[in-house]
């Protein structure tokens, strides 16, 4: 059944959501945070530099007028970046009604608060009906038609069933499950571990060194999860280590690459100069300051929050990392 | 302390790990099954096609005769692919003594047995001590001084403390483990999901698909080796996921390749032309005995059978593996 969406956010994973359910016959309106953005995107029918290549069909109505992309639907999708999702959603405030249901798409976690995406944009726009969806899913990729998997997880399985019927198709798997915490924790962190792969390598090593350390990932991002109420199998799936390893071996992962910048020695002003938020450098903060409040051990998430901001070399981080392991598994 | 150690196959993979010993310092004698290939080793240094570029060094002795590559130790390393290993080690049988200890670096199952390469080491040999080491190590890698991170198990808890540290380093990391069968089954069985994995890349299809079909391959892989008495955890460490992502993501990785070749449409006899033995292809058949006879359910290791040996496409084994799997996730 044909349903309506509203897009909010026109960065690469938002218009090729937008153009995905345009394509199977929904009505979508994509909004873009900046009037000359949508005025771009409405012009040239095309997401440049983010999404070249993949035109947006006419039926999607771009606009940057809020009222605009959510009059008549009551299905809004938040893909904005974590560091601006609460100033955005503001001006959707007046806008949202007890009718309204929200589909995340943003991962991260937002600094001091230590919020999750579903929360804040329950708490902004005051909606009791939050979802959020993840999973190893490159907007490249999936834009170009290639077989992805995802998870939507929710408290509303009606609404969970919603997106999975309207998102899916034999080339978009929708899956389901129950547990939002660890859904929305397993894309956050997936981020700073990202990073970690990505100094790997910056500093030359290989596809051993890599895969050791993302099994101690995996091991980490769990822990660290069901310490927050998570269930520890949701990491084992699409949006944990799923996620996980398409960030740290895809050459399309923003957070990789900063790590390997800074492996390769660049300073991370440089590193960070670029238009793209490297969600990662900021859930790294996050992740420190709950760990030590919970006393948490996260020591490969703790090492790059100390390569980032504590001006420890990548190489004496990695190095540390691989003395203190234990020696017996498990 | 310094040991002495015979390296039984000179592959990639013996050779890495007789140059790495040496280069501890240990005594070390690296047999090659055929004379010309043990003469080859000897003069040129080198082991060339498989291991360009890195010397080995005089210390080693290189040899075609099994009593002069065994004589003075107690401590064995085979290194023989699973196909050859019976054969091979029988002429080894007379030199075994209640003392000798083995190390099986091979990663396989014996197609008809069943039987676990240090199963067949035990039996062929009687002798009774037997470990085996796995983990994420591309020979390439290791022989260059990257670092890597692997697992030792065996029944005998001295001779896996001998092994620790005999072989380890900064850069190579060894851990121990008690479940010998889950370490040497997610060795063997990585080889097939590989294929698959490499499967996915001939066909073009992207690091969502492949992120999607490994987070499969580990429950898969998991629930066969429970059913066959390992321990769940025993995959979720380095000789399971560990080894498997560098099997699927790496370039070196032989059985990937295999996948590649078969996702783009070349045959299979084209393919197996080569030198080099391509494990899956011989373990895919053993797991189809076995699963069929324990009624397991492994789609994604059926579905590489179904393409090897019943001349399956691998597009419409892949759109099987997709329209088949369920629709809530865990």
């Amino acid at each position: 059944m044909a349903e309506r969406f509203a897009v909010l956010g026109a960065g690469a994973w938002g218009t090729a959501v937008a153009i995905h359910l345009a394509k199977l016959g929904h009505a979508v309106s994509l909004w873009a945070a900046r009037g000359e953005s949508a005025a771009r995107l409405f012009a040239a029918r095309e997401n440049l530099p983010l999404l070249p290549g993949v035109p947006i069909p006419d039926k999607i109505a771009v606009t940057a007028d809020s009222d605009e992309a959510t009059r008549n639907t009551d299905n809004w999708i938040v893909a904005i970046p974590t560091a601006f999702l609460r100033p955005t959603l503001s001006r959707f405030i007046e806008l949202a009604t007890s009718r309204t249901r929200c589909l995340s798409l943003t991962k991260g976690i937002e600094v001091g608060s230590f919020l999750r995406p579903s929360e804040i944009i329950a708490e902004t726009l005051a909606v009791k009906t939050v979802a959020a969806l993840s999973g190893p899913s490159h907007a490249e990729e999936m834009a170009r038609g290639l077989p992805t998997s995802v998870v939507v997880a929710g408290t509303d399985r009606e609404f969970a069933a919603t997106i999975q019927h309207a998102f899916g198709t034999a080339r978009f798997r929708v899956y389901t499950n129950r547990d939002l915490i660890g859904l929305e924790l397993g894309g956050a962190l997936k981020n700073v571990l990202g990073i970690a792969a990505g100094i790997c390598d910056g500093l030359g090593f290989g596809d051993n060194a890599k895969s050791a350390l993302l099994t101690r990932s995996i091991v980490e991002m769990t822990r660290f999860g069901v310490a927050l109420g998570a269930e520890a199998a949701t990491f084992a799936g699409l949006a944990g280590i799923g996620d996980l390893m398409t960030t740290c071996f895809s050459r399309h992962g923003r957070n990789r690459r900063v790590g390997e910048r800074l492996g390769r020695g660049e300073p991370l002003d440089a590193i960070l100069a670029g238009p793209q938020v490297a969600e990662g450098v900021y859930t790294a903060k996050s992740v420190r300051q709950r760990s030590l409040a919970l006393g948490l051990d996260v020591p490969i998430m703790s090492a790059v929050y100390d390569v980032l901001y504590e001006g420890k070399s990548p190489l004496a981080a990695v190095q540390d990392l691989m003395a203190r392991q234990m020696r017996e598994e498990g």
